[in-house]
């Protein structure tokens, strides 16, 4: 199935459209490059109708958001939903100030994105609209998170992707796990960002959502084993990353990939 | 004519205010410290005045646009011409949306940059005012665009510089080509963006806007020829680009370029 | 105290708020997660005060300032201030700009950072008032600017701590210089803003102003040192520089420090 998704999205090249944070919009195109997609970042409400109609999908990514920008998500997301495109939302944060928690349900309540995708601190805090996320990085494990990501997808039909060392990915009753993390992922910034910009790629390829949030997990996980392996540190193993990520093969895949379908 | 056009920016050290994209602010800082240059990234229009009375050159880049910078790209070129300071212009994803098709036109028409860097597709859009680009990257090849770059020059009064396979950069009766470019460099986010921000740094050390806008490109080419034969992916070519910049040197240029003049 | 120093940030792992320009955002997360701080960047008003209620320490760094940042670093600055969280503020381009300088000295005035770090050029402008930084980049030498530093952090109250090839650090009576500097790291954007961010991040460990200042010049020369021997250009030594920052050990600080105190 992977190795299926990644070349049916070399070979169409879906444009990605991303309004997103700064800290991560260079790595994110460069990862988007990296795996055959074609990415642009974007926020000015004048130019986003035009965009969507050209974009294969479109990527929500709040990490550094304020008000302008959120209008700008709510406009270029009315506008995939009535092209019929697909949308992927990261709630970088949610949980960590009242303003993300609020921002990122609201999008979920108003787009019904076809993918959220984050780590297990930001699907708690989205579905319960709890507080307690520390910062951006997330203090609760994936499994423990399980039921609160099926919910999430059952309630707002959503595909509900969670990172972590065991990724967790869902529709609400099929689940996938994908048990590739490695944790120097932890230690370099924007790789959960870079995990929702390839899931907007397959999504963007005409997958089906589950398949597209759980093919970007694998490629991310597959790519990190690799990355890891050359990496003499946080520095290095980005990278390796994206040379990695540019080279996928059939073969690391099969050879690598720890999928769990149940 | 590269070799002392690279000498004379390096003993120059011309300070390049750019008002350009998030995305590529942090690499066309580092290619501009790497071949000699100091840069100043701002937008503010509060500041621009001070900055530009102390900048050898101004780069306006569209990349990420909003109303908000357009008017600091208008107050900063208006500056700029007011002081005699050459001013580049790239216009990203000029077709990809009316917004930025407009856009780049009234920079044009309102500013005369001396020099106007894009690529075959933001040209073409740029000259006809029309849409196709598919994002950001570009769709036709620079030769097909050679007759509009001429025209865009000669009714613009802009040196126009395209880049591609094979570079085009003309006056609108002068043409210099350089065939040094490198398929990984589209595999890479904002080399054109850099090559604009070069084109700024030998604009600013008092060369000619024609030669200006070459010896940029034989720098990019030919750096990425090294930095393709040292890589082993877009990820570390990224990183020997930077380091080769640093380190360009006669031999390599005299063995390397490929320029021809016609 | 170094090594104790470095040793605290790491079992501590504080959370830096980080209101910080566009260029650097990327590099700075990722130094402040390789040294084992956690990094959060943001900047809309409506979510200031709850971060500043989870982070350890706030980062304000003026490099792409503009009017609504800057309201955004006085509302966040004050919250700091209200929870007694340490403030290190950066005047990137201090007397490049009106701008930069105006807003530099308000800063000062309305916050009291707990350490203010520039380069010498910057801080002479933030004392004085005057023009005269071309860019960003310093065009004085920190000894030359002892006296100035000095009476900067008597006046103010804050801990000055000035980057060099020599860095001086003062809190008004005692200093301490740190001679690791290397000519490479004037060629890599965002160094100076990276010791600032490492700045935040041993203050919010808890050190006294003087000594989180010092030890994070400190790290800054070392692990600087170890890339430059590692680097073939300014492009490796980015990664080497991410490498070295994440292994750091008490050799390397032994070995390599040239910590002079008086």
């Amino acid at each position: 199935m992977v190795w299926l998704g990644l070349q049916r999205l070399r070979a169409g090249c879906p444009l990605v459209l991303n309004i997103t944070n700064y800290v991560v919009m260079n790595n994110t195109a460069n990862a988007l490059l990296a795996i055959g997609a074609s990415p642009v970042m974007a926020h000015a409400q004048e130019e986003l109708e035009d965009l969507v109609a050209i974009a294969s999908s479109l990527v929500l990514n709040i990490g550094t958001l304020s008000s302008p920008w959120i209008e700008s998500m709510f406009r270029a997301g009315r506008a995939a939903n009535a092209r019929g495109i697909p949308i992927v939302l990261d709630p970088v944060g949610c949980g960590a100030s009242g303003f993300r928690t609020h921002t990122s349900r609201s999008l979920v309540e108003a787009l019904r994105p076809t993918i959220i995708r984050g780590n297990a601190s930001e699907i708690r805090s989205l579905l319960h609209a709890t507080a307690g996320t520390r910062g951006v990085d997330s203090q609760v494990d994936t499994e423990a998170v399980a039921d609160e990501a099926r919910e999430l997808a059952a309630t707002s039909g959503c595909v509900v992707s969670v990172s972590g060392p065991i990724d967790f990915i869902t529709d609400g009753r099929s689940v996938l796990r994908i048990a590739n993390g490695n944790p120097i992922m932890t230690r370099v910034t924007g790789m959960g960002c870079t995990a929702t910009a390839l899931t907007g790629a397959f999504a963007g390829a005409g997958l089906p959502a589950l398949d597209a949030a759980a093919i970007a997990m694998a490629v991310m996980g597959v790519t990190g084993d690799i990355a890891t392996e050359r990496a003499a540190g946080p520095g290095s193993f980005q990278v390796h990353f994206i040379d990695a990520l540019a080279q996928l093969g059939e073969k690391d895949l099969s050879t690598r990939l720890r999928l769990q379908r149940n």
